[in-house]
């Protein structure tokens, strides 16, 4: 018996304007969107949304809504609810008894946009959040399959957070891949710097003090809370289920 | 008197595909490619190179050769002098003896690429290496102007040995500028994970492996010892000069 293990790669892009880099063919990409879509998407899909529908516009949200029975229509623009649209980015928003049994159909700036750049054939698309850290590993640690973590950064600039995150997700799934990607160890080395302190660790980044200014501190706590919410939101067709 | 201090911005950009993010409009921007052209670059002027024509390609290099007087050609590619011309990409083959009064006509892979991505009106242009660590933050602190650490990286792909040496930029510089920026805190991350021990720190990344397979290790060591070479190396018309 031969001791040689072919196992799968585990990448990490730092950003989408980074991603023409990767080969996402045959990959479970992550989409992480930590602040705070793929920290929404986990609360409404584990509080009991039907599914969630991701959309690029706000123009298609609105939309969508009309044309989709007992659907919701949620999306921000600079940290306020856009016009037209009825709820926020927030996951403090979808509460068991609001959205139990409804349909989100979602717009945001970076998460939303990234996960339509990933879709194609042959990808599976899973969104991660500290909400669902735990979830999403072990989903990763049963698939045998290449991952490529892919963070929604803020407009294509490298941001703190969400890199963070990917480092707790590659930290606890390490073992299991073969790494030859100097993302995956940057990002390794910022979760160890971390601590485990995570909201403490973001203080100093842009989007903390984004957010701070619209008084949105309860979010950030929320979303930086490991395993609230433990689902694996995948993409099937134009909806992402648990 | 008032006690507000406009101060500087510092930023890192961690690969020439998100370059455009950035405005380094009467900014001091410092090209990193330490595995080896801005080492390189270090080392040679240091060793009295009258000076360094950054070129983008083999041709270019060739046809400057022949046309400029006393010069000498060198770029390698895939970890071999390039067909043709005369000398590699590394530090250690610019001694005094052999360097000195010369021009030196370099073509890299990503650290020339960069320099001319850059190279416009208004942008001041150095060179950054362990070699000249503390020589390049002493001109940072006494220009008092906005300042980007732009890290070649390895062709487009984020790397640690470039981010890990604008860490120790940021680290030494950071008191004196305003940083808004989640890229500049992750290489301080980096840098500060290290703890200073920079070829031990980079012994996971794919461009050690890449230039170990060519037993460059010698290399890779001088490459990663701090001010062995106190220049600051600035683009004047074509030139790289002290």
């Amino acid at each position: 018996m031969s001791d040689i293990t072919i196992r799968p790669k585990l990448e990490v892009c730092l950003s989408p304007a980074l991603l023409h880099l990767y080969d996402v063919s045959h990959t479970i990409v992550v989409i992480i969107d930590i602040f705070r879509a793929t920290s929404t998407i986990a609360a409404a899909l584990d509080n009991g949304a039907k599914a969630i529908m991701p959309v690029a516009t706000v123009e298609e949200c609105l939309q969508k809504g009309k044309e989709i029975y007992n659907s919701i229509t949620a999306g921000e623009r600079d940290g306020h609810i856009a016009p037209g649209l009825q709820h926020g980015n927030s996951p403090l928003e979808y509460t068991k008894d609001f959205i139990q049994g409804k349909i989100l159909i979602l717009t945001t700036t970076n998460g939303t946009r990234l996960l339509h750049m990933v879709n194609r054939p042959h990808v599976t698309i899973i969104t991660g959040s500290f909400l669902n850290l735990s979830a999403v590993c072990s989903f990763l640690l049963a698939q045998n399959q290449n991952v490529l973590l892919a963070c929604a950064s803020w407009k294509d600039r490298f941001n703190l957070e969400d890199s963070l995150f990917a480092g707790a997700v590659a930290e606890k799934i390490a073992h299991a891949f073969s790494i030859s990607c100097d993302s995956t160890h940057a990002v390794m080395h910022l979760h160890k710097a971390s601590e485990g302190k995570y909201l403490e660790f973001l203080k100093n980044s842009t989007h903390y003090a984004r957010l701070s200014a619209y008084g949105l501190w309860e979010d950030m706590n929320y979303c930086t809370t490991p395993d609230t919410h433990p689902v694996v939101p995948i993409l099937k067709g134009e909806y992402l289920v648990i």
